[in-house]
């Protein structure tokens, strides 16, 4: 399993009814060589996000399985919830973890959205590394207006799915399907309620107004707390490691004499996002991943199931 | 598999003849549910050490075959080495890394060492935390004299051994077995040629002259480098953390104006360790190690290989 290992972070329609939630898991608990890392169901948003971790073909297949419930339970023409979507399964993202490219995870994304489509009869938009057309890189662009507009305008030739005929399923809607980086969650607590300082912290630090290229954020009041958080994705942590970003945002509060309190890892992270950074602070040279007894294990369990 | 997880570090009386430390190696690449992590054979100490890790069972499978390969192939009246050793397999600690205790790890060391000396003939000494006499927890007391002075002094009560008559294998000597913590070699290296510094210093933190209560430690030149080294055993990862060890090492270096130039862990870590002080140096508060994908992946074929 450790020779090529995906991530997939499928998003579902449902946030409310269990039986639904549970009969939407149980395909990525019952798949051999495929594992399920954790399972959110927020009735506000009515929407489930499922991490799942295996190789390609596994996982696939778990997929498909858990997309077949959604398609029969869910119907996006009742559906209400605070998170925008498009469709039962909204989004299908492929991440590479281990041994295994971008440019597979590409491959294994189209090669899924044709299978997808065939069996659910669900149409398909390609979207991040695995767009088809270069506008819909982004998310939100191909989720405007949600289900109840995109109903109406899938008949425009610049809304037509990249994969299916031009119009939505009449229950389950469409499914976006792609590939792209490992994506963390990561806030920076400020010990200070002065939202202000969070509000320009993030705006230095965030690629939208110029400051570090793989980091999105935001400024939040933690009000209870009586702190303010710097509310970070980190879409590409090789490129903007975390030991970096922390840094860089106790450089800037310096400015308002105020400390960071804690910082904060929110879901999973990738071993390797946190050994760079603590061979950064303990200045470890020549460390290699090998060295840590769960790692190496992994590795060798990974060769017994190639057998 | 990480249900409950033991390391063991068995040091075998060989460095030289690479057809015998292949033999001894092998029964721990064959036994399933036991992972061979590192295997070194130094020719100036004429002999070998292993790193495997597994479950109690498995684990004690696989050193009971190399401890027979070892009996067999292994005379002591002939070995000789920089190395001190009583026996062909001079040590077997075993470690407990996950989901086990030390006093669960103390029972298997009894049980096993029970279980060798019937199978293999050789006498046992306990040690560590394992030690059945008070005196026999350091294993310098155990081993003073080495083969030569044990092969005379057994008969004399002081030095009988606890499971076993008072008499050496004639060819095998005899063998310590315990139960100890897990050790990490971690050395701090020093931009600065004056050997002084690095020796000052290795007092400061070493317990022995009144500092870290688990570090041992020497100043040593690493001359081709201009560097010094304080070279470290930390016993007790959990009471002396890496972290503690490295700022401690650096407040300490500030006295000559000296700085860290790295630092290097040297074999195998336990994930909890590095966990624990990029806890420290980023602030992260509440993370759980389940939150790393390859730990929590890890757990999950523990789950799997239980049934």
């Amino acid at each position: 399993m450790a020779k090529s290992l995906i991530e997939s972070v499928p998003n579902f329609s449902e946030g409310r009814r269990t039986d639904v939630i549970e009969a939407i898991v149980a395909p990525f608990r019952r798949q051999k060589g495929c594992y399920l890392l954790d399972h959110r169901a927020d009735p506000d948003h009515n929407r489930l996000v499922v991490s799942v971790v295996g190789q390609a073909e596994p996982i696939q297949e778990a997929l498909l399985a858990a997309s077949l419930v959604a398609v029969e339970k869910i119907d996006l023409n009742t559906h209400r919830g605070a998170h925008p979507r498009i469709g039962a399964i909204d989004v299908i993202p492929f991440v590479p973890l281990r041994n295994i490219s971008m440019a597979e995870c590409v491959q294994v994304a189209h090669a899924f959205g044709q299978r997808f489509q065939q069996t659910t009869g669900v149409p398909v938009y390609f979207y991040e590394e695995a767009a088809l057309r270069p506008q819909r890189t982004a998310l939100e662009v191909i989720r405007k207006g949600q289900y109840e507009s995109l109903r109406l305008e899938v008949t425009q030739p610049e809304r037509h799915p990249d994969i299916g005929e031009p119009r939505l399923h009449p229950t389950a809607g469409a499914t976006i399907i792609g590939a792209r980086k490992f994506l963390i969650a990561f806030n920076v607590n400020l010990a200070t309620s002065n939202i202000e300082v969070a509000r320009q912290i993030a705006k230095a630090i965030r690629s939208s107004s110029g400051g570090l290229g793989s980091v999105k954020g935001i400024g939040l009041a933690l009000e209870e707390r009586g702190m303010v958080q710097v509310s970070m994705n980190v879409v590409d942590y090789e490129r903007n490691a975390l030991y970096r970003i922390v840094e860089f945002i106790r450089m800037e509060a310096r400015r308002w004499g105020v400390a960071i309190a804690e910082t904060e890892v929110y879901g999973m992270v990738p071993a390797a996002a946190l050994l760079d950074s603590i061979s950064y602070y303990m200045q470890t040279t020549q460390f290699d991943p090998g060295q840590v007894i769960e790692l190496a294990i992994l590795e060798q369990l990974g060769d017994e199931e190639k057998e």
